[in-house]
């Protein structure tokens, strides 16, 4: 291995390191001779997710909390880049409790660049989400949309962590890359319409209950696919501020994914919707993002919704402890 | 007076009671009938902008913080319409302390939010404002411009409670006038350009130091004017979130605005400029805001740039205290 690591740094702290996506960068990282800090509470992370992590001299593992400053503080010394992924990803109950989406995400936000500010640290990276374009009108969404109304708490805390990043990139001489996400699935995948699905076909597979009328277009993206182009932006994208799109070319139905997956288990389960053209308040019934920009970069979605949709199914059925860890 | 105010309900709560904006909408909503608890830790709130309210037995004040939610909660009970002009409006030393656009400003939104949903309280009108915009490409800026990216702590704390605030009124039935305002001027001003300029001219009228190469161009909107931008929509227009514009026709040179107050002080100063496109870092060197969709309502400047400069002026001039109390 050279002494200058191929993706222009040696060290990197990722918050929400033992989460779907942090974990599944932390092991890319590591395999391209990164020095990793993971920092993560635990109060949702899965400790079988460092496994792999663990068994590299490369990694270290931080339990610490994101509203804790000073442990935060402490973590970020000599570290080159962040990547920012833990958040309050509950989108759907952000309205039975309002100040999580406060707290995990904006707060601790504003303490993880103010940990950076402390250090000298200057690069972070950070997972938007399609959400902040509220109630698109145009499809595929551009990164220049219309200025959007926000509909979900969620998406207004992202938003927000969108915003202070931005100002500090302007006021401190920082640099950003920001990505806005659709839905991401694939190996590790613990919440969401499909992990729904799956659990609940597991305890009854004569009968599915869906939310909505299960006509809600989704666009799916897979795990590697996500990471692949996380990768492409941070090592070819060298603006202040450099925000993409991420997500698949091509969408689906709830209904499509439902069809899926039974066929996949081999299970034909009477369905139930519980009507309506959104699954919850604030559910956007249809997110589909442009991926021109990151396109450009040279980047390719290699994996199709359906497939992807398939090896997290798989994935689930070889992992079913993860159904005993959400409840 | 009928039984039924002219503006639709009877009883108002005004956070930033005590501010230059927020007293003077105190007084409006007090001459149309309105039951009005101010509520204002005074911090840069002044006593003497409450002398008129506190003549009127419809006005009660609470000496509160935003950030003592308890208090603020307890203050909502029987209120209809919360205007929320409390904020750090320190544009210009975000940098100094990141910490207090978080806090004034989203943090105690999210509390005036949870104190209305904890009230059943369900409107709210908020004074954003046109750094949101980021740096604009379109002038003038419509309140549906391109996405923009933030550049200033300030805008960015600002966006984060418009967010939070429609978030809110999706999840939570809620209804919402955002304003996103120029920078205002006129009677009980207390900072920015103008109130800078006659101070400094108060203490040497022989020179005056002006950020910037003086080219930077401002719009700004007189206070009576805005207020009447306020009042017509939060009567006319029915939404659940109505976002609209509060700007002047036009705008002047910051170049412009020393030369009308010189020139009404009957003073010539040796004029310092500090160099460079912009007054600090992150100020906007533009921000020039489309009025068409609040003007569609009715609405019409009625006090130019100009005389709004020059009656701050001389406001200030009979005013002199506030140079005592701001330092």
């Amino acid at each position: 291995m050279s002494s200058e690591p191929a993706l222009g740094f040696k060290s990197a702290l990722v918050t929400g390191a033992a989460g779907f996506i942090g974990s599944s960068l932390v092991d890319r990282l590591l395999s391209a001779g990164v020095r990793v800090l993971g920092y993560d509470n635990m109060s949702t992370g899965m400790e079988q997710f460092l496994d792999n992590a663990r068994a590299d001299s490369k990694f270290t593992f931080v339990r610490g909390d994101l509203l804790d400053a000073a442990q935060l503080r402490e973590s970020m010394a000599n570290i080159e880049f962040v990547f920012h992924m833990a958040a309050n990803a509950d989108v759907r109950f952000g309205l039975e409790n309002p100040r999580k989406d406060l707290e995990q995400n904006t707060i601790a936000t504003f303490n993880v660049l103010e940990a950076m500010r402390a250090n000298g640290t200057h690069k972070i990276a950070f997972p938007s989400t399609g959400p902040v374009y509220g109630e698109a009108t145009i499809f595929p969404t551009p990164e220049d949309a219309p200025f959007p109304i926000q509909t979900s708490l969620y998406g207004a805390s992202k938003l927000a962590c969108e915003g202070l990043i931005s100002a500090y990139c302007e006021g401190y001489g920082m640099q950003a890359w920001i990505f806005r996400f659709v839905s991401i699935l694939g190996e590790r995948y613990t919440h969401g319409h499909v992990f729904d699905f799956v659990r609940k076909l597991m305890k009854d597979p004569s009968t599915l209950e869906i939310l909505g009328n299960g006509r809600q277009r989704k666009s799916y993206l897979y795990i590697q696919d996500c990471l692949d182009a996380i990768i492409q932006a941070i090592t070819r994208a060298d603006g202040k501020v450099n925000i993409f799109n991420l997500g698949a070319e091509d969408y689906c139905e709830v209904n499509d994914s439902v069809k899926w997956i039974t066929m996949h288990l081999g299970l034909s389960p009477k369905l139930q919707y519980t009507g309506g053209d959104r699954g919850w308040i604030g559910d956007n019934p249809f997110i589909f993002l442009d991926t021109a920009r990151i396109r450009a970069l040279g980047w390719k979605q290699k994996t199709s919704i359906r497939e992807g949709v398939l090896r997290t199914v798989d994935w689930l059925q070889n992992n079913k402890w993860v159904f005993d860890r959400r409840t």
